[in-house]
């Protein structure tokens, strides 16, 4: 009897596809779900069933039948071209009152009450409520019925005018509202979702709102997110995390271009065991082995080598490192600069000091809106920094840390609770949550960091700390092909497999440094958001390969 | 005798690093590349004896010592900031005249003519010469000796006054000159180079007039270009190119930003064998089957799936494809975008009309010296285009091959020379170097093309040509689960391969189309250069791996 119905709905879809297995594999995939999900499958079959009666409602002769229904596939293969004007929901405002309308959204929420359905349409995060009540050659009732048992994250197309209510629309971003004159389905939706766009999108708020009311919120976790991506991503916060993200590269490239950087684009196939060290992904290219870049490191030195002066790449960055921490991917995306020093480190210091500055201050002018949607889900303190970034040396780190009673080797690296406390007791002095440590120790710093010119334990080298938490890493490096094989073989590297790099300083090379900074982790830091999946698209650890 | 001279040269390089090892290291390097290269190695020698000579000259006390000399490698690491203003050889200009200036750059061309010395100093691509003439309190015989022995290719620094000699000067390209006072050197090359920036920087012109005047110059093969990239790209066209490069993939995210898109970063690392077909890079992945991705195109896809509506993407694309041809390489940069289309596959061919009109136009005006600089060593014609770019069927373009005597199967796809002549034959009749092909045969597209709605042996795909070779192809997609689950099993694909893509559209998604350009095809077919190594930073084919 269910079998039945599933073929009935899903035999409207294949239709032009005259596919008997493609129904099997859908009917499939919907019995898997549901034994996954009994709650949503409870719900889904009872979808079913009105979607049946609706069904069986259209047979009866509808003169407003060509005013709803579903597309049929061939339309949608660019059968032709309208030339219809499209709103996009975020545009819907009160200046277009009284107008005629042309929407494409998902269906986000649909109820019907008595002669009225209610109908909210989400594009790109943002949602309008659509009106249809039956009315004689406008309204009927078979339409209502379709409306009302359309699927969720379905795709439809309303056509409509704009009216706008008396007082605040609650629940929808956009405070119009649309009265439904025509409405076709695009592309359905399976009934049965892993995780719904309300639950994915509540925040801590929402939750203990919900508690002190005695409800209770199913709470959607990690795992189901990041392997239902598409589904996750619809929501407000993750819509705007990855249109900040976009902005960050955006401005990181704006400043270095107008400071006179060129965008290069290094191989991340490389021979050789790229930077050395266990974290590398080896493969086989044409019988050779190779690996992936670990970072763009030694190419774009090899870029000013080439006289490049002043280069930038975004690009993956590839580690196969075994760290399952909050902060640690296996594929991310770098943000790297290299440029030639006149004279010392700190000029590099300058230039980032001067490129963040822009970026945060861009961010907090251009993307209001989105800082705005992920407050609402991940409520976040506004980054504390200053026009001027503060800068300490390494050993003035340990010394605050001393004052406050921890005790740290001077000579090794922080941990990242050490880090942590520093950002902690570096805030609460300094008041800026964006600080420059700079001068480690050279032992902790990788082969090709230069020495300090007055103490070889010292490197001209820095972190950058956002929230106590590093994000980018930078330095002078070694442009002397003697010292730097001296480094390397100090380093344990095997000196033959850098030979292309350490070549490319024979040939006279301009003093040099640079910085390599995580695209996520600069969202992540910025908006507070505690975990890197969170700002990655398709996040890979070592456990995730997929989607 | 002769390790002795190179004894004594290299020590004085080796003075702060105590190393015996590294010296050794340097003069077997050294050996070996007057074996490789024994032209080179006599011109090496004559040039030791006369550094020799110089060094020799030091010793008898020079009361302008303090003018010139090799900059010890402690005062390069960060030892001190003076604040001194740098100026860049490329801002030489007259209007600088009379004044005192400072720049930093390298041994372009030395020579010394009695009690004068003649130094051109390049930095990035642009020369200016720079004058010593023996004068008391000025300029000693030893700093004059100092200055004519420079290796070339060695950073110096070089401090003098600006002055304006009458008429032009001939082979640099700022006409003024630098009246030397002080000169040091930053980062000695080796004496010998595998090539010379000269040979390098030669057009095919150039060689021809040569040959007539009776003389003969080195031609300098790709191969040894490659094998010793960083020293190719310093000539002024491989500066030029690249400076081009950028300007692309700029333009690109401009227009695109402008146009609403957002930037998205999808990984490279997937599991399954992403988009099928045997050029494919494998690897373990933490003990899973992994592959690099021959292209965004699932990932973007997903991104529509995820409510993004307009994504790009410029990155890395891997194809471990066997062609060893002029326009095939194993590691190239892709431009990627994909939309949401409302009705047609034509609002994706309106986007990439006015894209690249946007990205030529940029070209022509914010790259004249770029474009010159190339012109000068590889004279092309410049890109013919219109406003609004001529749309083709495929079926168009077999008739205008018919009409021109080739007879071609018109449902397979051209090959290089059949485009090239296709090309040739949309120029002689629209005046055109740029078009678009459009429905092509369903069979030679890929599994996620959108098949015609009026006939399903055509899809609603498209190729574009530059100058007769393929830059870009681009469709509409199938986002309904069923016709790309029956298309990809008749493609012979593995479904359960391709999972995550499969089941990102059976939530729901919106029609949608995009294309995919190669960076590195865009620069090589606008500019003509010939072969894609030309237009590659550190090119990767399946015999190059390195540097």
């Amino acid at each position: 009897m269910e079998d039945e119905k599933v073929n009935t709905v899903a035999g409207e879809e294949v239709k032009m596809q005259d596919g008997g297995n493609e129904v099997k594999e859908e009917k499939k995939k919907e019995k898997k779900e549901k034994k996954e999900n009994p709650k949503n499958a409870k719900k889904a079959e009872r979808q079913l069933a009105r979607q049946m009666e609706a069904a069986a409602v259209k047979e009866v002769d509808d003169p407003l039948a060509a005013n709803y229904g579903e597309i049929e596939l061939q339309t949608l293969q660019s059968a032709a071209q309208s030339g219809r004007k499209w709103t996009k929901v975020s545009q819907l405002d009160q200046e277009l009152k009284g107008q005629a309308v042309l929407v494409r959204g998902r269906v986000h929420a649909v109820r019907s009450k008595g002669k009225m359905a209610f109908l909210v349409v989400r594009e790109s995060g943002y949602t309008v409520q659509c009106l249809a009540s039956v009315a004689e050659n406008v309204i009927s009732k078979q339409m209502l019925k379709f409306i009302s048992v359309l699927n969720k994250e379905s795709i439809v197309d309303v056509e409509g005018e704009v009216s706008v209510p008396p007082g605040e629309i609650a629940g929808t971003s956009q405070q119009v509202e649309i009265q439904i004159r025509k409405v076709y389905c695009v592309s359905k939706s399976l009934a049965s979702l892993p995780l719904t766009l309300e639950d994915a999108a509540r925040s801590e708020l929402d939750f203990e709102k919900a508690e002190k009311g005695g409800k209770q919120y199913a709470r959607v976790g990690q795992d189901t997110r990041l392997n239902n991506r598409v589904l996750d991503l619809r929501t407000p916060a993750n819509q705007a995390i990855f249109r900040v993200q976009s902005h960050v590269s955006m401005f990181f490239r704006e400043f270095l271009i107008s400071e006179d950087f060129i965008e290069l684009h290094t191989p991340k196939l490389m021979a050789g065991a790229s930077e050395g060290g266990a974290s590398v992904f080896t493969l086989d290219y044409k019988g050779q082995p190779a690996c992936l870049a670990q970072s763009p490191q030694l190419h774009k030195q090899m870029g000013i080598c080439a006289d490049f002066g002043r280069v930038f790449e975004i690009g993956p960055v590839f580690r196969a490192e075994n760290s399952f921490t909050h902060r640690h991917l296996c594929e991310f995306t770098g943000l790297d600069l290299e440029m030639e020093i006149k004279e010392h480190y700190f000029e590099v210091i300058d230039l980032l000091d001067k490129l963040f500055v822009y970026i945060f201050d861009g961010l907090n002018e251009k993307c209001k809106k989105e800082l705005e949607a992920i407050n609402q889900q991940y409520p976040f303190e506004p980054l504390k920094y200053h026009k001027e970034t503060l800068r300490l040396t390494f050993d003035e780190g340990v010394q605050l840390l001393k004052e406050a009673g921890i005790i740290v080797d001077p000579m090794a690296d922080f941990n990242t609770e050490t880090e942590k406390k520093l950002g902690q007791l570096v805030k609460d002095k300094y008041d800026t949550d964006f600080y420059v440590l700079h001068r480690y120790p050279l032992t902790i710093r990788p082969f090709y960091t230069m020495p300090c010119a007055d103490d070889p334990r010292y490197s001209n080298s820095f972190d950058v700390f956002i929230r106590g938490e590093e994000i980018i890493s930078g330095a002078q490096r070694v442009h002397d092909v003697l010292l730097l094989t001296k480094r390397a073989t100090e380093c344990g590297i095997d000196v033959t497999s850098l030979s292309a790099y350490i070549d490319s300083f024979r040939y006279g090379v301009v003093p040099h440094g640079g910085l390599g900074v995580g695209l996520e982790r600069v969202v992540m830091l910025f908006c507070a958001l505690g975990n890197i999946r969170k700002t990655s698209l398709f996040p890979r650890d070592p456990q995730r390969l997929a989607p």
